[in-house]
């Protein structure tokens, strides 16, 4: 109980992160100062901005990270000792809290969860960061209309499940994009989405779209970046959205490849492409759930965890969600006992 | 009197259009039916979007044009003949009316000019549909605030060099890209911009930017597409603001280059991409031109023509247009005697 376990940034990535750039160590607990808590984590969360943290300040918002920093990242957890009115002891609390098994931070910068609105894995998925980022990046930057047609990459991540499904209540067709059979499956079984295409089996991605996608593509929503941009604004309709949620495949990789080319597809149909980020939208995150909610309850909305069990197995579930290896939202289980 | 010259199209170019894709022929006058005027036409306007009409259908609002027709185009000229109670005999017009000497068009298809304002080869220019690309463009779309610091290629320009100069009457700190050294002084001697880069004597397009915008860039105002997106886009600032408003460097070539990579770059920086046309603001024109006229009498706002003579030279001038070889806006003088 006097020890904190915490995964470390042992060295910068060169590509895709490998097991040997994390660390794992023991550190002394800290007991909490005037205003801060003591939390005992239990879901950590790894999602695929990490690996642009891991690079350094590439991120206006958070600090950049240096090599022996804990990593960082969103986590829930139990307030096992406060020294602040804000939060009891025994209160569910999420927030940026780190890859490790304890975290002392400031009551002041967590977010009290609501258990009996959901299992408190969700603060970390579709009642988060990546359930926010998949509702305000559709509801409040794509926004389409009831008949659109909205095609979502990674569509069966934690965040590209979420926006395609709210996509699919706001009366779209949707057409996922996902890799493997599995997966491809999911998107039209369990999303309900219209269609689903497996990029690894199509032999020509853009060829796919146009079968999916007959009236052409209104919003693009993308978690991916990479070549899939080319394919889709081949076949924008007049008015098109390119939302640029993420773009792990370059992530790991220097060397960018094509961008959307063909710029007077984009000047004739009047297209815009928005970058587009979750942090500005925090203050606004209990509107966003409480939507969210209402949605699970009424079975509109589905959602599935891949859960990793122990600390020590951040490294290898952050890597493999990078590959794509998880369906839904990738969660490590820190409190196994 | 009775004859009209018409320049049409022969053949659809490949790459680069060449004098053989064009013909120029005689027809006989049509005398306007009810509703009706006849125009004789003075100047003519060249303009990059040309190109795509050439090739077939790519623009929304114009019908796509077939082998044998007559190009189209903007000119202005002076009615012979009305049957219209819109338009009197020997009022100035602007309009659609195509490369040729005269046009029998219907009068509500015209846009009546003050010729107490300017000169009204202006209303093919800054008074006209490239001076309401650079108003509307930048100051509905891309919307710069004073202190930020805007890119515009293609600035010695129709377009590119009033956009410019709207920038920096609006505050802005103004950067502008064309190619030679005659071009780039008019940029900073005549447009009175804080910096102009030429292209063609740059070695690396990016490293010149960096030196001439020490606050990297907000919007980048972007005439050409092609390769300089991915210089600019390396030095976005917070909330980069990218407007397409042409493309001419992809107008003759069917094989598009990269586009705009480095996508984390738009996400972590909230960036936008927008596509941009005139067309939509064609009902706002009055408050554009007056807006712009207000500028030209004070001296704020400086413009430029080139001028060739005799509608047999438009094709010349289209495509030394196209290569770059005029400054400010290309005409020709369809009236000569």
């Amino acid at each position: 109980m006097n020890d904190c376990q915490q995964v470390f940034l042992a060295a910068r990535p060169e590509g895709f992160p490998k097991l040997k750039d994390f660390g794992l160590r023991k550190a002394s607990l800290r007991e909490p100062d005037a205003d801060e808590i003591l939390v005992e984590i239990e879901f950590l969360s790894v999602d695929p901005y990490m690996r642009g943290h891991m690079q350094g300040g590439i991120y206006r918002t958070m600090k950049p990270l240096e090599i022996g920093d804990t990593l960082y990242g969103g986590a829930v957890g139990r307030v096992l000792r406060s020294r602040s009115p804000l939060v009891a002891e025994g209160e569910v609390v999420e927030g940026y809290l780190g890859w490790q098994s304890h975290a002392t931070v400031r009551a002041d910068s967590v977010r009290k969860i609501d258990a009996t609105l959901a299992p408190i894995s969700t603060a970390l998925g579709i009642l988060g960061m990546p359930g926010m980022t998949a509702y305000f990046g559709m509801t409040e930057v794509a926004k389409p209309r009831a008949g659109e047609t909205v095609v979502v990459s990674a569509a069966a991540g934690a965040v590209g499940s979420t926006a395609a499904q709210i996509a699919r209540i706001l009366g779209c067709r949707v057409v996922g994009i996902a890799g493997g059979t599995t997966k491809t499956r999911h998107l039209t079984e369990d999303l309900r989405l219209h269609a689903g295409i497996d990029y690894k089996a199509a032999p020509d991605l853009h060829e796919a779209l146009v079968a999916a996608c007959p009236d052409k593509i209104d919003v693009y929503f993308d978690n991916v970046g990479g070549d899939t941009y080319d394919a889709t604004t081949r076949w924008m309709n007049y008015g098109f959205r390119y939302i640029i949620c993420g773009s792990i495949a370059e992530y790991s990789s220097e060397e960018a490849g094509i961008g959307p080319r063909h710029l007077k597809r984009f000047e004739v149909n009047r297209a815009r492409m928005q970058g587009f980020g979750v942090a500005e939208y925090r203050p606004r995150y209990n509107e966003g759930i409480a939507q969210m909610a209402k949605w699970l309850n009424s079975g509109e909305l589905h959602y599935r965890e891949s859960i990793s069990d122990g600390l020590e197995t951040a490294p290898n579930a952050f890597i493999e969600m990078l590959q794509g290896k998880n369906t839904g939202k990738q969660l490590v289980r820190v409190k196994t006992s």
